[in-house]
């Protein structure tokens, strides 16, 4: 991976030559490197610019964009452009068009209206591709490729009779016989059973409830459509020049994360930071978290250059020094090439007012004012700094399947589903190091972790368990929750007793249970007196092995819980694991932490308020610790490390405490 | 109807032996045995099984349990598997689907997705229902046949092409010329006049509202095609055995609850009781007694064993008690069969959260046991509880035409139209018996109450008004309220002054009136300063005869009241008529209650809180009454009839009084 | 115009004899003559009487009623009955039908459910249009025609086949070629080119947000659709008669009010006025406003009668005295020609609870008793009075793009978009007088404005700038607000900074700005401590010109905004341009109300509460002032003119004083 990213941080900005008028195109480009930057991306929205005519190609302007690229020494991230195109690929090829759940086509006149299936789109797509590939094989200035654009962003299904097709040939690749797909998807129940693969349809407007199981086969469909569709795209590149480096920016809902990375053959993983879209900096860093769990380093091939928004809605302003202050915490993250969104706001289009580093008045303000103030700051850091892997102390598993399912499937769980994203913000709050690991059905890297939280992974499957054991006897803590072991991989209901596979290693069984409509909660009271308020879904524990104690119980209050356990801890090994009967929501996340994080002795990485997100990165001799105030006031910071070197200020720090300002960073070196 | 449910209580539950493996078919029926059970439901969503292929049956399965059920002396409702059936019915037959009201049609995957019209749907129900009547035509076990399940559940309407059809059939036969309809539909306004029923369409997406004669029509349509559809199997399988007596359990939205009854042939209606869905045990009240108004005694064929859920819910868990409170609640009303939903929870599908008595752990818990404890207390009643009338005191008239109106059509005064229940549970609630009586354009049976509500018929006949005034001059109170008489019976206004026909006989005119908007109440003042909120639509009344008497005025707070009458009293033989120029939400039925039952010297059965729910039942020498605490804490229940015997503790009492556990359970026996 | 309206004010009422039985032609006609009316409205709604079948016309009802409207002196204004047809029309003609967004026509059952485009629909208009001028060319009782029925009511757009095809040849029209569409549209932007005009279509369900050029585009194009149905249906109808004044009842959405008047060759705009729709009269006011605006005087064909009401809501019935003070309120602000809607209460239909002056029991009561005492009233005023110009002081600049922007196209400032009623408002309730003007394209006539408030134009043209500041440097002050001249005329953002054209003329630029989330403001606050808060979207400006000096100043709370300038004044001429940093709810409107009326040194007509609406009249010698009282209460007006003469009292007022009752009005004549 790191010579992916090559020798160096790039830092660059998105570029649109086809939106602007053919006079600017030298001046830009000489701006665009005036302003410190080594890289553009360009390219991914402009098929009908390449290809105004089925099969007519068109390279000059590009080919301008690039020789202007060479004289200044920009490198280029080219995106294959076919998230949109020209109106005549809709008009002459209706079977390339989108269908909604209603079985409407979703027509030109936006963006992304094509299915990833119709054989005639893949055909335009291989031809766009080919040609580009072809025109640029040869051109050094391009260093990578971006794949289409966001997959899946804005409209996540599609029902068009190509997906259709191709949804029947991928269930008949995964059960090979129909009475396996009759198993898997349960349809004794309501006499839902299909004679042959030809009966199967992608879900589809029904008189009520539809089946979970064909939803979840849906969502894993669906996301490998579009893997297979980034693969095929990366052969095409590849063929033409083995050295590209290849890319995909963001993973959205019905994709599946780790596969779109291995599967879709990517050298990289990008994403696209739109802080100003989340209202706590918590969120936002939960993406970057999601970013490198994927790919370390990472890319951003669009950051947040000015206030975003489309028609209905606009996004505040960022407030000065907040585009600045979220840049690093991209790359505070793990990022090693960063773009912003866009060097020029457009003029027109449905994205008029998704604001660039400068706008159609073409005047340099304070938006630009930042990114270079950025690119300056960036050249004092050292290279190791962008390699230097983060340092791990805690870490959320997450699961593409069981999240389809609380989003997707049985949702009735509520806004509780974000609890994974919870403890995440919660342990950024208290600058404790936390990472995103990925269940993928083989043994699990959980090696330095001394708290691993995996809420309520209803479906698991024994690998998983098993490295989680094995974690937990080599001394970390496990914290598992409500519901856990409950469903088998088809989403049905398993057989043992609740917690299923996991009640012989903890020794707990669910002796009842009952949901918690939307602002109800259930107070599980430790000994101490404190109260950790359980949402949404909330269990009765019974402790059957000797060693497992009760840390938190219910109260009398409800008939249903009245004295029964609540959270339990089972010693491991050298580590223990935390079984939690309930939900958890904010609050409840930052209860629990109390207590556990106290038992496992982690602590924040520096002392400070839940405005100061911290980073710490350790490349072996040298260790780095970015500072970041996402609150509008100034900010203490302390217990720094002894002769910590504030990199952008360039000196040492006389003692072991830094006052940043409103959004202020630092970027701090230590041994 | 005694000897239709037989010489006994039947005590039961539901069971899909086609959802679970072969080996437990033998131990599941053994175990049901062993629970109390006496009967079992099945059957009415395996078409999938009994008809794998089109026109190739097979029944082993259901033999093996009937067979089982034999060897434990378990009876058997069998339903027809209509409600839902495997793919190639769907794919095969696509005009046999459901359509939406944009013409969708509504496929394959979910349930009830046929429409009730279609010449091939009815001809392979017809096939199943026949091949089943025949195959078990001989097994005694066999005592009875629901039809299909939850006829217009989750969706109740359909715009199949063989709905329009059969709409144009129906509108035929109802009108003879299409004159007559352009009548009654007032084809005159907004020029909608049809030259022939060929250019007719159910209602259809329009550019803004539709007719609402059209909408009124459509519902008397589709209630009809309902009770058609009921009928017709109901022939197949009286054809085949004469001896079995026919079912549907419940009366879905446009689905007319007398009409189900008598013109689908029905030996008796039942009922799917979950009261988890409400948040007041009046509203479960309520059901049970509109089941007991269609037939009494009724069966329970669905009573909640558990929380239930679809995907986006899950009920809250029955608290300890609750299953088996519920199940006392459908008896005290009138069941006289009752079985649980579900023995085993599937665990598959869309419903695998719609618990049963066992989970898929097969564990025997709290849930099994609650069921278990009831049937043993069931065996120590007398058999005379059952056949038992329940006593009359108060009676609310309901109709069929005049909800759809409130519910589908003019549906302005909004949550006003709720006013026939709220007046069950508030009478419910001061442990008064109380009635429904269905409107049917035939004199009512009033005998025996002292007390009719009818709050807003709109529509009204003359002999429902002539029975209601011969009740009246028996010596009844009648309640009627705003709007009642003003609208004739296709929904036009009617000429008469309002209230219309009740002008006459109540001496009192309509002034002047509003509606109010949601939120805003009028009070209604008392002599005695008590005010009753009226909702939704108020009036200023005048009366117009001597006998008549104001019991309540507007204050002068609004001009357009100030000064009138709100509320008045008619003497009128032995009886009088009060009637309240407005709506009534939960506030002013409590506020008028507490003055009509004065002033007709009703009170309570018992001396308790409103949690406290009585029923009482007559046996002539013999009298039974059922007391149920829904509430969380203990209830003292005084003023109990001398020398009850509680018949499940088996003991007379001490004292005219009693305390009820939490959620529990009195049966008394009196003279 | 004046001549067109005649030579004295008409007092009418709305009347459809097709819905009532023959019987009472005559009589109703009789009853309408002695209830004081002068004209009916008749016809609009009957082509169902009018050609039962294709092609076979029938005249004979409305003959009938001509007849006895001639005995008895009442005028008749005629409606083409297109608007709504009987079944035939849709059932052999589906081509006819509107389409919705989703592309699903709207059948027959409902009102207005034709495109304005299908070759067919304008056939069968033309040909009951021409059988009904012909027939009745020489009927000396009929005054006038109105068009139609309310163009756009419930449903503002189509997309049925022949839309497409219409927008198709439009856009040709308008670009000729297709590259010049592609620039309008913007459709570099995420690569929309289109190779042809075959290739657009009407907006259309796609994946995600739409082009914003294409909508504007699209509402342009559907208010041509309907002009051109219009001036086709009065050009029919003046060929038949040349004298007949043609009017058309209304300008909905998607209809560009200045267009409909004078490209759809209206002789005279009519309005229909249902004040019971909104809360505050001031909204009642607005739509007078903008009545009058359109033409003066002008005509109320729909004046509400009683509580309108469809099927889902019913308006709150008009308090005694509002029925008459609307009326007043309509004449006051310039109608010379008033119906009522209607006389009857529809028995039936979708509109049965929208009641008329009487209902269906026949009985004369409230509603017609302000009718006729209205009636009399009129009759005591001078005819100068309905000609007299409403006197100028204030005025708002309205345009038919900019608002389409904001309700249709970025809907992000969301009800801030309501800023100009809420000026219209404010001024009214300060009994300040305040007109509409449109932009056009044109100079403007701006003669005797001494306040021009012109909110967030964000597209404005050249002519209309000077328009304005020529009105400025003669005297005016001009407020401007947020956003003014920052895009073009096809919506793209300009490329000068922002103010755009205005920068240069108020010396102040936009240094930075931000949007406000719902529920945020940002204080604007003044030297004398008073704020103007500032709602949806906020700027930080920069004073750039000497004279120009701050009004208000941003506080230091937001670091975006801290220190900057909030709101700006311009000396220009004998007059100033303030300009607002921010768009202005109802509480920035009226504090930044008291500002500029100080400046400006407006005041109200008259000295009273803000429940007092004033306008005033000036005939020249002669002056007049209305005064209407929108409150509950009785209310003083003090400062009126020295011996003002109570036209209705009949009497001069003894003193510079007033009561009126609640709901009361007066007419003053003085000079």
């Amino acid at each position: 991976m790191k010579d992916m990213i090559f020798d160096q941080f790039h830092y660059g900005v998105c570029h649109y030559p086809e939106h602007e008028p053919l006079e600017r195109l030298a001046s830009d480009i000489a701006r665009i490197a005036r302003a410190g930057f080594s890289f553009v991306r360009i390219g991914e929205g402009a098929w009908g610019y390449f290809e105004p005519e089925e099969g007519q190609f068109q390279f000059e302007l590009f080919d301008k964009v690039i020789a202007q690229c060479k004289r200044h020494d920009i490198k280029v991230i080219f995106g294959t452009p076919t998230y949109c195109a020209p109106a005549w690929v809709s008009e002459k090829y209706p079977e390339t068009l989108r269908w909604n759940f209603s079985r409407i086509p979703m027509g030109h006149g936006s963006r992304r209206n094509f299915n990833y299936t119709s054989p005639k789109y893949l055909e335009l797509s291989d031809k766009i591709c080919t040609a580009l590939a072809e025109h640029y094989k040869k051109k050094k200035q391009i260093i990578g490729w971006q794949l289409d654009n966001e997959f899946n962003c804005h409209m996540d299904v599609s029902y068009a009779p190509s997906d259709e097709a191709a949804f029947r040939v991928w269930l008949k690749n995964k059960y090979g016989k129909i009475e396996k797909l009759n198993e898997a998807w349960g349809t004794l129940f309501w006499s839902q059973q299909y004679g042959s693969f030809d009966e199967v349809h992608l879900p589809q407007p029904t008189a009520t409830y539809l089946n979970p199981h064909a939803l979840l086969d849906e969502s894993r469909f669906i996301s490998d459509c579009v893997v297979a569709f980034a693969a095929r795209q990366a052969a095409i590149l590849r063929k033409a020049n083995p050295r590209w480096l290849i890319t995909h920016n963001g993973v959205f809902s019905n994709v599946n994360g780790p596969d779109l990375v291995e599967k879709g053959k990517l050298n990289f993983f990008s994403h696209d930071q739109y802080p100003a879209f989340v209202p706590e900096w918590g969120y936002a860093s939960s993406w970057l978290i999601r970013a490198r769990s994927l790919s370390f380093p990472y890319a951003i091939l669009e950051q947040q250059a000015g206030p975003g928004g489309q028609m209905i809605y606009l996004h505040a302003t960022p407030r000065p020094g907040q585009i600045r202050l979220w840049a690093w915490q991209s790359i505070a993250h793990g990022a090693k090439m960063l773009s912003y969104f866009r060097w020029r706001t457009c003029a027109y289009g449905s994205e008029q007012h998704w604001h660039g580093l400068i706008d159609a008045d073409d005047v340099e303000g304070r938006r630009l004012a930042e990114a270079r103030q950025m690119g300056v700051e960036l050249a004092k850091l050292p290279k190791a700094v962008f390699d230097a892997p983060v340092v791990r102390k805690a870490v959320v598993l997450r699961d593409y399947d069981n999240e389809v399912n609380e989003k997707r499937i049985n949702t009735y769980v509520g806004e509780a589903k974000e609890e994974h994203e919870r403890w995440a913000m919660e342990l950024a709050r208290r600058q404790i190091p936390v990472d995103y690991v990925w269940r993928d059905g083989n043994k699990l890297n959980l090696s330095g972790y001394s708290l691993i939280v995996a809420p309520h992974l209803k479906m698991i499957d024994k690998q998983t368990v098993e490295s989680l054991l094995q974690a937990v006897q080599r001394g970390a803590t496990l914290v598992i929750g409500a519901q856990s072991g409950t469903k088998n991989e088809h989403l049905h209901i398993v057989s043992q007793q609740a917690p299923g596979i996991w009640r012989k290693h903890i020794g707990v069984e669910v002796e009842d249970w009952s949901s918690l409509p939307r602002g109800e909660v259930r107070n599980a009271k430790m000994a101490d007196g404190r109260t950790v308020p359980l949402i949404a879904f909330a269990e009765k524990l019974k402790t059957t092995a000797r060693g497992t104690t009760v840390l938190a119980s219910h109260d009398a209050g409800d008939p249903l819980f009245a004295g029964g356990a609540a959270i339990t801890r089972t010693p491991c090994g050298k580590g223990a694991i935390v079984y939690v009967g309930g939900y958890l929501g904010g609050e409840g996340v930052e209860a629990l932490a109390d207590e556990v994080l106290d038992a496992v002795g982690l602590t924040g990485l520096v002392d400070a308020t839940a405005n100061v997100e911290a980073i710490a990165r350790d490349a072996g001799k040298k260790k780095y610790l970015f500072l970041m105030n996402h609150g509008a006031k100034a900010e203490e910071v302390r217990g720094l490390p002894e002769k910590s070197r504030d990199l952008i200020a360039g000196a040492v720090l006389p003692a072991r405490t830094i006052t940043l300002p409103p959004y202020g960073v630092a970027v701090l070196e230590h041994h």
